[in-house]
């Protein structure tokens, strides 16, 4: 299935993702059951005691990481950042969590459009909501940006933010991933969590930068991440203060506040943080920007881009993103590949 | 001189204050020197040795205070709310520090026009220019939106956003105050420092929510009231990411983001915390759906209102927060009285 390679890091790839979601379980390999797991007990063993990355191979990759957190945090050394300056940020879709077949989000919004379509009649023979009930790849391939706002706005719009925000936690809650049958929410991957920890440890404060919906990470961001809703940057629609009969509350407008992907990603790290990043992680060209402002920075810099390459335990695919890993090779920034430098990939592995 | 007393807290506010920079020492009693501060020995020996609000005096306000936050911190009890959604919005003109005779940030503004006029010939008979530069209070009264943005477009923005806060640090060095001569950033209410202190010590995190510079704010906001750049919500420009010889950056566009006040406060607590606030302090008509959405919240709320009513310490005035104090009454806000629930004004009263 040709549609299976074609996805896209863009509002554009969204899109287009609408329509895979149907085709996805054939797109992914094994199906179902989780691949085999290696057997990690050797390697454990051989890991020292105090590795605050135990499921990271060793190599160029995992020593980029300790070296930098090394040199940032000594005291008396060249490249000491004080901790309020350790500000890092990670890409969340492909990078802190899986985003094949479809990214997750999309997954949510094919189901919501499906419950909403009941009262919508009309939406089974008007587009762009047919090709999303109808899994239509062809027709949503061809969309544009005011298409697919108007299924967001479908969508995640005209609402509370209370009501999305119970709606989004019910869907994390009960879907499941279509090739791992695990729970979106376990489909991050263990090295990163463990990357996350081993950074707060050493007074690093990490934020999400995504491309997805600000509200939507927001549901899992502490339970998975450890990271606050507070530090959470995002795709964002308006938001409008009404004053209804049980009080005031926040209500969610079909109108676009920001997608937050490619040169929107330092701008709203600008506005959220208003810190330049000293470490970024991303795994897509919707990241370069944030990994050249993050790198492009006076003093010790990271910059870090996650090559997918393991078709048997995730996914392997470089479409959308030929120009990051261009990047990364005249830049300097590391390329971690889930393949080599993945020990384990998901926290349900073992 | 009745502007003194025309101040509103609204962007048309800001421009009245534009005119008013000359006018300031006339409007504010004794000048110059700080007035004479209180006795303060006695009373601070009568406060009991733990107290955690020591510049409060006793009364119905501190005891709103230390009641609300003994019952959320109660594990036991039926208002018991968790460390993560012990979130406390503060607005910052009025009500960390003081915004009289002008908004700090105006005076600012007037500092770098007058600055880029040397190069600017034009500005001295063109108006809103010529306005500023003259202090013409009159026209300076009748101007719109339209005028005030490319006051602030000429003064806060068409530069890195390296440069702009290098300005602002060197301007908040340097200028003083009018009537107290202090730094600006001394011009913060000592009793709002402890109260700022107090709530962290018990899992709250405070955020500013102002109509100020979000930027502006940001460069004194971690030195003098302990709050990261990152908790700072205020009136920010567009950005734009630009790739330049020396790397890419952050310039700031002559295009409003979002103007902080009112019903957009709520909007953009939405946007950076994603979470209601249980707690929120203001002082102003601005403020007031601010401490409508966190007061609506359900369960343990607390809504406070700063009121200006000691000329002699500080300033008494009521224009631009009429409607709050209404509402307070009608809501259960607690009104805190300069005059009487504090014991020490600034910092340097003893």
């Amino acid at each position: 299935m040709t549609y299976c390679l074609t996805w896209r890091s863009s509002l554009e790839g969204m899109l287009v993702a609408v329509g895979l979601l149907a085709a996805a379980a054939g797109c992914s390999g094994p199906g179902g059951a989780p691949p085999p797991a290696e057997d990690a007990s050797t390697a454990a063993a051989e890991a020292a005691v105090a590795d605050p990355l135990p499921s990271w191979n060793e190599g160029a990759a995992k020593q980029a990481i300790l070296d930098f957190v090394e040199r940032v945090t000594d005291r008396g050394g060249a490249d000491y950042i004080a901790p309020e300056d350790r500000v890092a940020t990670f890409d969340n879709d492909g990078t802190l969590w899986a985003e094949k077949p479809t990214y997750f989000q999309v997954a949510f919004l094919a189901e919501r459009l499906r419950a909403l379509a009941v009262d919508h009649p009309e939406w089974q023979d008007t587009q762009p909501y047919q090709a999303v009930l109808e899994q239509d790849a062809e027709y949503l391939s061809t969309i544009g940006m005011d298409e697919v706002l108007e299924l967001v706005a479908a969508t995640h719009a005209g609402i509370s933010q209370v009501e999305f925000e119970a709606g989004a936690r019910a869907f994390l809650d009960t879907a499941r991933h279509p090739r791992f049958e695990a729970r979106f929410t376990e489909m991050v991957y263990q090295p990163m969590l463990e990357l996350l920890d081993y950074l707060r440890a050493n007074g690093f404060k990490p934020f999400i930068v995504s491309g997805g919906g600000i509200d939507f990470i927001r549901q899992f961001s502490e339970a998975v991440y450890g990271i606050p809703r507070e530090d959470v940057i995002g795709s964002s629609l308006k938001y409008e203060f009404r004053e209804t009969d049980s009080g005031g509350d926040i209500y969610r407008l079909p109108e676009l506040g920001s997608f937050d992907d490619k040169e929107a990603k330092p701008a709203n790290i600008q506005l959220h943080i208003g810190r330049r990043p000293i470490l970024a992680f991303g795994n897509s060209d919707g990241d370069i920007q944030m990994l050249q402002y993050a790198t492009d920075g006076s003093g010790a810099r990271l910059g870090l881009l996650l090559h997918h390459d393991d078709a048997e335990r995730e996914y392997d695919y470089d479409h959308g993103t030929e120009r990051a890993l261009d990047m990364a090779s005249q830049r300097g920034w590391t390329v971690v590949s889930v393949r080599d430098d993945f020990r384990r990939v998901f926290p349900f592995d073992d």
